[in-house]
């Protein structure tokens, strides 16, 4: 058997196609999303984000709103059809929802037409069909709604695409009831490194509610409530004892509330997108969770405001989504999942071709790489291309092979590179240096393809 | 057979008498020392360190040089005489000296009484003979000098043992050519991460000298100069083509020194002390390098100026123990060493008493837990009480079972428990803010027993 994303195996093309013809046949399904575009760009434009000027006259300014039309739903794709095409140098402000919202319908959907357009779910219709990277609706192997992609006229395989963020903004509840609020998710689910080291061995999956300031006066999260994950069933009549699917409509009349969760806690917010990539070449279709070479999940909170990354282009035009907003989570996001919050990014994208890379810290680069005001930071991942290192069964193989242990090797090999490539170390240097300056911590545990960062300090290497 | 460490065991009475013996001939071995603890707390006082106030007028301070007679070298030990008694509340100024300063004699050891005390080492005498926990003359089963032990009045297991860091300060070269200066050396080594992972398949160990201002001014260290380790004979003859023992005099007419690496990096400086810890009473000599319940070489760089360390009491008067001093070191310690450069640090030693931990953040307190002035660090190992988790080769074992996923394991259940009982959360409410707003690191992958820390902000929760 040959494999699917083989152009050389027969079987290629039909499945190409049939992938193709299911999308299409999404983007059908839900005509009244247009309407929810206009007025999320509306109201986005009301909102006044305090954009920076663009960088010249001929810089262009994109609106990408969230809503059924401009979402993919858990996995990312080399044959999506772009929501938008920029040049090098544009700025492109893009909404994202977080994939939790339907924990608190009336707090982070109501009101909301393009949170609304994307959730809708009832029996005969469903406002986005395809929630993952599996057969037929995607079966949930993948949970990260994205917004795009986003296509860069003349990226190339070999090239590199810059995201700059320029400007991170809580999305404001749009239920009169919470103005002034915005409101995330945090859920200890089954897929968290805790679920089975349980106390009293009794699992549950338990979901909070944190709320926050969206005018940005109050820099901390609070609790308001949680409860326990209910069996839900779905509009379709489908049974969920756990949270095994995304997007499930959470019946409140089914839950216990418990309003005085982490009373006098301040959570410190720190607002970042889990999810930013490109596309990848190696898959028609892969699940959003596990982040690879191509960014996606890779869940570090230092992609917030005034960071950028840096990726390896793998398809023509790049292909660029950004989703899973956070507006807190610590280094390791222990339960599985951060403070889920939906966020609109200002980015401007800026492409790097690969016969310009020779000589700088982009030549040859073969990961997402972070850059913050003072800090380098580099990813590491267990398997830092799975999709190839693993075989046909990549996708599900990568759940159970993943350690810290080997993110670290990753990490420690890929800061050495760079210490080599873009600051002219000897391999004994970098060596000496990365044990007395450079600090390596666990970004997460839970998305399958485990995540170490390394971090080096820019004032280390004076101009 | 039964164990060393058991009081029931026929052979532990004279096990005990023959360890104790060895120890008070090595006290009497090198009389010299006694001019060289004088002087050393002479040089002290004429540094002006800027000591806080006692607390009280019943507070004392007291000094503790580091030479021969007042150090141990390589292994902690419940049977060690202490070189100190205090009382809860008192101040004491410790001399801590790296055990690398041989890799530059002139700068390092040169005209400094203490270390050249300790470091005194002919074809006939040796200011310190035994170095680590193995038979005889200790085999280098351990490495780290450290000054102590410091003994507790009162202190019984079961206690908590504060030991607050008031004041960290360079060593300065006692060598008139380098007036103004300190020395550091970092030894790329075969106990490193990278060492079965070079790009050519080249093993080697290079060390690599560091110089720092002993003034404070300047904030960052920079590279002296590096070299290869050579085959070292040591003056008893011993051939050493690897740093297999500590404290081999380094001749520098048998290696080649590249006075231009790192050109133009700046390290930046943060002193602290990577071996700190009190006696444990598992095994009557236990190698320096792994960590565990009792602290030791736990090889984390936030065990400095401003911060506190709070450790469980294990044995009668606790014995307390300061060394392996770090001017910088990276999270990961990745090639084996930091900037190993000698400290003096002044302590504020508080005995906190068995009956009065309940409902405080140290009830049941059973590792070294690290409080800075902002956070909590809760220190985790791959094996948290490693001596008595083993068996009897416990102190070869733990050289082979180590992982940063052990230790991740452990840092997630201390942090639980900590924000269970210190901040009265359940464990569901833990589990979320851990995912949220709890960080977890790497400390170290090169002591035996891994580390990983969880650090939670202590502004987190109001007053």
């Amino acid at each position: 058997m040959c494999r699917g994303d083989d152009p050389t195996c027969p079987a290629f093309e039909a499945h190409h196609r049939r992938f193709a013809e299911d999308l299409a046949r999404e983007r059908r399904a839900f005509l009244a999303s247009r309407f929810a575009a206009n007025g999320g760009a509306a109201r986005l434009a009301a909102g006044g984000l305090g954009l920076p000027r663009p960088a010249s006259a001929a810089t262009r300014h994109h609106h990408l709103p969230a809503n059924a039309d401009t979402v993919h739903w858990g996995y990312f794709s080399r044959s999506l059809r772009p929501q938008l095409e920029v040049r090098t140098g544009d700025l492109v402000t893009i909404e994202t929802l977080t994939h939790q919202a339907s924990d608190d319908h009336e707090r982070m959907i109501a009101g909301d037409p393009g949170a609304e357009s994307v959730y809708l779910w009832t029996k005969d219709r469903k406002g986005v069909m395809r929630r993952g990277a599996g057969e037929d609706d995607g079966k949930g192997l993948g949970v990260h709604i994205c917004t795009g992609p986003v296509l860069v006229e003349g990226a190339e395989p070999g090239d590199v695409l810059e995201v700059r963020i320029l400007d991170v903004a809580l999305r404001p509840s749009a239920n009169p009831d919470y103005r002034g609020l915005a409101f995330g998710s945090n859920a200890a689910a089954n897929w968290g490194y805790h679920y089975n080291d349980f106390l009293t061995g009794e699992t549950r999956e338990v979901v909070t509610i944190y709320e926050l300031d969206a005018t940005g006066a109050r820099n901390w999260a609070r609790a308001l409530y949680s409860f326990r994950w209910p069996e839900i069933v779905d509009p379709a009549g489908g049974r969920h004892p756990t949270i095994d699917y995304p997007g499930l409509p959470v019946d409140h009349a089914t839950t216990v509330r418990d309003w005085g969760v982490l009373a006098g806690v301040r959570v410190p917010v720190r607002p970042h997108f889990g999810v930013m990539g490109v596309a990848p070449r190696e898959a028609e279709a892969v699940n959003s969770v596990p982040p690879s070479y191509s960014g996606g999940n890779i869940d570090n909170w230092r992609i917030g405001k005034g960071a950028s990354v840096y990726y390896p282009v793998s398809v023509a035009g790049a292909l660029l989504s950004v989703g899973d907003p956070h507006a807190s989570q610590g280094d390791s996001e222990l339960c599985g999942t951060a403070i889920e919050c939906s966020l609109t990014g200002t980015f401007q994208l800026v492409l790097h071709k690969a016969n310009a890379l020779e000589g700088t810290p982009l030549e040859g680069l073969d990961f997402p790489m972070i850059e913050t005001a003072d800090e380098w930071v580099l990813q590491g991942f267990s398997h830092p291309n799975y999709l190839a290192e693993l075989g046909p069964d990549a996708q599900a193989e990568i759940f159970r092979r993943s350690s810290i242990d080997l993110a670290m090797r990753d990490a420690f090999r890929k800061m050495r590179r760079f210490l080599m490539t873009a600051k002219g170390l000897t391999e004994d240097e970098a060596i000496s240096l990365m044990s007395i300056a450079v600090d390596f911590g666990i970004t997460q545990v839970v998305d399958g393809n485990w995540g170490v960062h390394a971090i080096v300090r820019k004032d280390i290497f004076p101009a």
